[in-house]
């Protein structure tokens, strides 16, 4: 990149940082705790959150903002799961921002909600660098996507508190070396946690669901 | 984006295109074909480009640019499949651009190739902008990644020449719709051609082969 624009990069990363610390004492004051979910495309954050919705159940006041560059197909598929949803378009930009979810909440009374979640354009560079406000940062690699990601996409799981492998049903599949992905991770973030899941059949979905109210829990 | 960040990303796409025109009739005037590939991270660039390395064999000159955040695994995978391979890392950023490409070229004598390959950066969203003057822009989908990819990232499908969906002996275990597939690519971009492989099983493959082949003698 130029000079010129890392330049203007930093200032815009360094707003951005302004307001998501902003958005992270409203959601403090408001006793909502919020996730935030990244990934490349088609690593299962959408799946994931419609069986979260499900598996939350009614106890719980849930709302979901999701970003895509287009289509609304992804608040669709969250309508009925549970709760508000409402889907963010980006037009040509790889990530959403703390400006972007700020107008998204809009109306949305969040001292009734108990939880936000967020999900991120499908990026595994771009989301790593914008603070949204949120407690919990996810990240989503699948065993389909292979066991590098964190080595070649360091980035985000630097910026992430828990990391998530998710399509484990199809680990046999497709000769998914779960060894080599701890491992990759573990070089990359030694601290960070790693639960195995599979939206599709249910596994690891209850540990995920008891991290979540913990986390929810520590931070209320 | 704020007014000014897309006026000097403006101008950083223009110098591009500019330098891209250049290395276009660089690799003209050596009669080199250049193909690209762009996807999300996972979805089997290299595989795809370590069989078609395999499947050209002795009979033709090649050589494979691979970008990546970071590590040279991609390079390492390639070595030995033929011809002359070369890692880009670009740290941070979220693709290659016109001038990582012309660096990246640097010693290598582009007369003596019949085909340069450029494996981008695994990313939906920012390859789609920053033409590398190739010939023939690739964009590979898999099929473990969903159907609706095309109407959630429409620009980097308005960018490629060509789509393949990959990893199609996957399609079963995770019940791919081929219909909506293809419906959803055609419904971005009528025209583009669409083949379908898997660089596991080789189904698939001898079709692209010669296609790759007939787009080189067209362009010669």
């Amino acid at each position: 990149m130029s000079a010129r624009i890392v330049e203007v990069r930093k200032g815009v990363l360094h707003k951005n940082d302004l307001l998501a610390a902003e958005l992270r004492d409203g959601f403090g004051r408001s006793g909502v705790f919020v996730a935030s979910f990244v990934s490349s495309p088609g690593s299962g954050k959408t799946e994931l959150l419609r069986q979260t919705l499900h598996l939350l159940g009614d106890g719980y006041k849930v709302a979901t903002l999701v970003g895509d560059l287009a289509t609304d197909n992804d608040a669709k598929r969250l309508e009925g799961a549970g709760g508000l949803v409402r889907q963010i378009t980006t037009g040509t930009i790889c990530h959403l921002d703390a400006a972007m979810v700020r107008s998204a909440l809009d109306d949305w009374d969040l001292a009734a909600l108990d939880f936000l979640f967020i999900e991120n354009v499908g990026n595994l560079v771009c989301p790593a660098s914008y603070d949204l406000g949120e407690a919990l940062r996810v990240v989503l690699t699948s065993v389909t996507e292979g066991e590098d990601k964190p080595l070649k996409y360091p980035t985000i799981f630097h910026s992430a508190d828990l990391a998530l492998i998710t399509k484990t049903d199809l680990a046999d599949a497709v000769g998914f070396d779960r060894a080599a992905a701890r491992a990759n991770i573990a070089a990359v973030r030694p601290e960070l946690p790693v639960l195995e899941v599979s939206a599709r059949t249910g596994a690891g979905m209850q540990d995920w669901i008891e991290l979540l109210l913990r986390a929810r829990s520590r931070a209320g």
